[in-house]
């Protein structure tokens, strides 16, 4: 038995999310299915982190075990080839220690937020940027990110769904930049909780849009109740930039 | 009536191309559609650059004229809406002289090419991008990149179907640049035959490839003569970049 470490970039729109449901196709069943039709070893892949429907990843971080010797080489073109025309794409494999995790060992994680800030509709970024019409105040987001980081108890940001022990995360990096009509958030930490980047953002965005004041925004943020939170930003905005081990 | 300058973002994807075809939708007459639909009147637009199919465009411009007065806010929305989930957009819309004509007025045309150059097929940047497995010789690349640089007869790079008068055109931009496992082509001429930026991909992409030497490309491009080409780069990396008059 070896544990392999592997690589995975995806575009998160046709997909109900990382993990498997019953009720549609998730990237982890892709996966799992395409191993199979190549290794013939029913497995399971476990990835860094659990991206919802529509998020997508640059760089996702997954481990799984297999029985059979394989080709690197031979693997990827393989799993890849049975993947097909679904829109994830293995990038890279390697051997991993048998108690390596691809979610509890992860030291970092980074995520990035793309807005288009323009009146017209996206046609090259459908579906991979939010598009917001109104025109967003850079300044205010920025302060708002710079709030944010640092240790904190992030329960504003939870969804009522997160199966975390503590609330209390440390994010190392908050940052909004803007590049054209383009706005690019990033966050970096060692993890999130569920729904936390998305709920970030839909707060810094109402700063941005000034349906609150930095008053507010704080008032949401320190009150760690979920019913003071903005609307969680779209999915199809996120992406999985990177995990470090 | 009065002339008017618009801009135009698409994913040329779902297309035939910008031009009417009887066979297939262009985004010629998606545009037209929609404007007819916003102003009930029969209007002809004329782009810059006719982009083949599967061709983008991050800025096309085009011209008509309308009878109606219009208020550009409302003409963008109105349009862009009519144009529904079709990947085009308009993004800006301005008054032009009687006699402003898109295509023949266009001083300077930028066209951008990308490459993914990795051994995985591609997820985030599927239709978006021309993959190339091969590790690619990006010396190589920039040299013949240089060697088409400024005023020459292009006429190997030029589509038999091609209606120019002359294959004589000056490029005053042809660069190769590596970002990551990306390769951006960039080139910028007052204009282009057809096929030409896809023909002269396809040959700097032999050099890369190592299936040629610089020789062989030389001979290629000094030969004038079609059949001497490399096949021309697909369609889905292609950018219509900017016209500037």
């Amino acid at each position: 038995m070896q544990r392999y470490k592997i690589k995975i970039e995806y575009d998160g729109t046709p997909f109900v999310g990382w993990q498997f449901q019953k009720n549609g196709l998730s990237i982890q069943k892709v996966l799992q299915d395409a191993i199979y039709a190549f290794s013939q070893e029913r497995v399971v892949v476990t990835g860094a982190g659990r991206t919802d429907s529509g998020v997508h990843a640059l760089i996702q971080v997954a481990h799984f075990d297999l029985e059979k010797k394989i080709k690197k080489k031979k693997f990827i073109r393989g799993v890849n080839q049975y993947i097909g025309k679904k829109p994830i794409t293995i990038l890279s494999i390697k051997k991993a220690k048998k108690n390596f995790h691809a979610r509890f060992n992860a030291k970092k994680r980074i995520y990035q937020y793309i807005i288009i800030n323009r009146q017209s509709p996206l046609a090259l970024q459908k579906d991979k940027a939010w598009h917001i019409r109104k025109k967003l105040n850079i300044k205010a987001m920025k302060k708002g990110a710079k709030l944010l980081k640092g240790t904190h108890d992030f329960s504003t940001f939870r969804a009522s769904s997160c199966q975390a022990k503590s609330p209390i995360k440390t994010l190392k990096i908050a940052s909004v930049k803007k590049d054209g009509d383009k706005v690019i958030l990033q966050f970096t930490s060692k993890s999130f909780l569920q729904q936390q980047v998305r709920s970030m953002v839909g707060c810094i965005k109402y700063l941005g849009a000034e349906k609150w004041n930095f008053e507010d925004f704080r008032n949401s943020f320190k009150s760690k109740n979920r019913f003071k939170c903005a609307p969680p930003a779209p999915a199809c905005g996120l992406y999985l930039k990177s995990v470090s081990y």
